[in-house]
């Protein structure tokens, strides 16, 4: 076992893009587990985009980081001492242990995960939380019915890919959004969206009506920006947008871009709507049995990209806001 | 009988806010009425925001008003020819005779009205297309709940105030945004509202936060732009907001503001859904005797501000954009 407990603390409140200076890198002594308690020692951190998020000051749907405080961040790992008779040493766990080496536990933020059903990557991902972000706002909010077309951006990352997967097993047809060619391909040729629309070489208003001739029935948006005033302005009578996260706006120093066509609601009768995945918390166990069947069954692929060594922390939470991950990202956390 | 039907048309889609050279004033004779069809003699001419949207090109909820066509409206008037078994000679009807003296109807686009249940201009007021949109708006979109705070824009005009005063009955806390200190004191003193906020003279955001100490569950918008964003800022979890108009920016030469504050959607699981008030044309009868019924017991009140003359329709309509109407604003069609 390592000795020693690597953390990145959130040192300053960004201003714009997340660099380095703003999370201090240091380590301090393996923790002991108290009466009760167990500890876990990490072997992926999870970079979501919400976290950027996280990082600001002000009134969320959860408390903001603290200066000082170790960098939240979902992570899935392994029991290394325990005092709790629900975990023993070997177990392997999923929860918020944040970017660090070890994490103390009482056992009631974390859940055990059995990883024969899936690798331990997985359950950050599509068996996690960004996948559970796409189950439930999707099925829930977004409510396809099979026939209808479904357009998802931020289409190849973590939880655009399950969107557009889950969208297919019901019957619909996929439009992905993402940046890039390659990007594009994978969801066409190995998820089996219909169609994928690249951002960064397309027209997307242009592109949107050649895919989606009969409007969008339901758009899942993770980016916000230009892509969702196209997308607005494709929807189909009654048609429900689900507002799960808007990446291209977290950086800004500019005050955040408002969809100049939201009256495309009023003529459409269309509805926009925002989710916040921990509502759906006592549903997950149901969730991840279904998507696990439909992995085994081969309907539902995941990817996971997977950089080495939580030292590179701040750098590979840039690669989210630059799009260069395909999949879901994570860090491997490795030793010391 | 006049002897002339002075009408006005379309001449030019307007660029900015409308002007009286947009339309052209022409007179023409009274039309016959031929098999089957009534002619009705126009007696009030309703003015409604949306007019300003049926002046553009381009795809909306219906076609726009072609270039040299009879402009659009709302009408109320008495049958002064029928060769149609169902209208009699003398019978009052609303329908969409548009802004002319005279109109032909084969009955079908227009309908009996009771003079005895309101006086004429009522129908198109409160008990018609804004008095509807108020109604299934509200209880249909918006849904609110005994108890709940109901916020309404535009609070003075003819959709506010039904809104404002159907949300008193079915038991919320209402607050009108609206322009002035006159119509302020109006809303709260003679309707009942809670609260009313002084768009003009205070800081909405600010009042917001005074008058909705538990949040917004429902906002009502007729109005779009800084006031839409402050509500967005003031949603309660899971609130609704009704998208009904958007007058404030009706008239831009610049793109429509997008709400910046959109993503409040998100973090109070809250959402924002377009309404037509034409989609709920078979539950008009329904709601017109609920309507007169609260209006009977003293509970709903209704205001029209009545122009003479329908040579002032440009500058009547005017009216509208610069917030100089309280309650329902019509023109009484008056001589040739």
């Amino acid at each position: 076992m390592k000795n020693e407990n690597r953390q990145f603390r959130l040192a300053a409140r960004p201003v714009g893009m997340v660099k380095r200076s703003d999370f201090e890198f240091t380590s301090t002594a393996v923790p002991e587990p108290g009466p009760g308690q167990v500890l876990v020692e990490v072997q992926y951190v999870s970079l979501d985009p919400a976290m950027r998020g996280w990082m600001n000051e002000g009134r969320s749907y959860i408390p903001p980081v603290a200066i000082g405080e170790v960098m939240r961040a979902g992570t899935a790992g392994r029991v290394a001492k325990s005092n709790n008779d629900r975990f023993a040493v070997g177990d392997y766990v999923a929860g918020w242990g944040g970017v660090q080496d070890f994490v103390i536990s009482d056992g009631k933020d974390i859940t055990k995960v059995d990883p024969r059903l899936a690798p331990l990557p997985v359950f950050l991902g599509t068996l996690g939380m960004p996948g559970m972000t796409a189950y439930f706002g999707l099925l829930e909010v977004g409510k396809p019915k099979a026939g209808e077309t479904v357009v998802v951006s931020g289409a190849a990352g973590a939880v655009g890919t399950v969107v557009g997967q889950v969208a297919k097993i019901k019957g619909c047809r996929v439009v992905g959004i993402a940046g890039g060619p390659e990007k594009c391909r994978w969801l066409v040729e190995d998820l089996g969206f219909d169609a994928a629309i690249d951002y960064k070489s397309e027209d997307v208003n242009k592109a949107l009506r050649e895919h989606c001739p009969k409007g969008v029935d339901v758009y899942f948006d993770n980016v916000g920006g230009d892509i969702l005033d196209a997308a607005l302005a494709r929807m189909a009578r009654n048609g429900r947008i689900v507002i799960c996260g808007a990446i291209s706006q977290y950086n800004n120093t500019t005050p955040v871009k408002g969809p100049s066509n939201y009256l495309s609601l009023l003529v459409n009768r269309a509805s926009m709507t925002g989710m916040v995945v921990m509502d759906y918390t006592e549903k997950f166990g149901e969730a991840v049995r279904e998507m696990a069947g439909w992995m085994k069954a081969g309907k539902l692929k995941t990817r996971e990209e997977i950089v080495e060594g939580l030292e590179t922390f701040p750098e590979t939470l840039l690669m989210l806001f630059k799009g260069e991950n395909t999949g879901k990202l994570l860090i491997k956390v490795g030793d010391a």
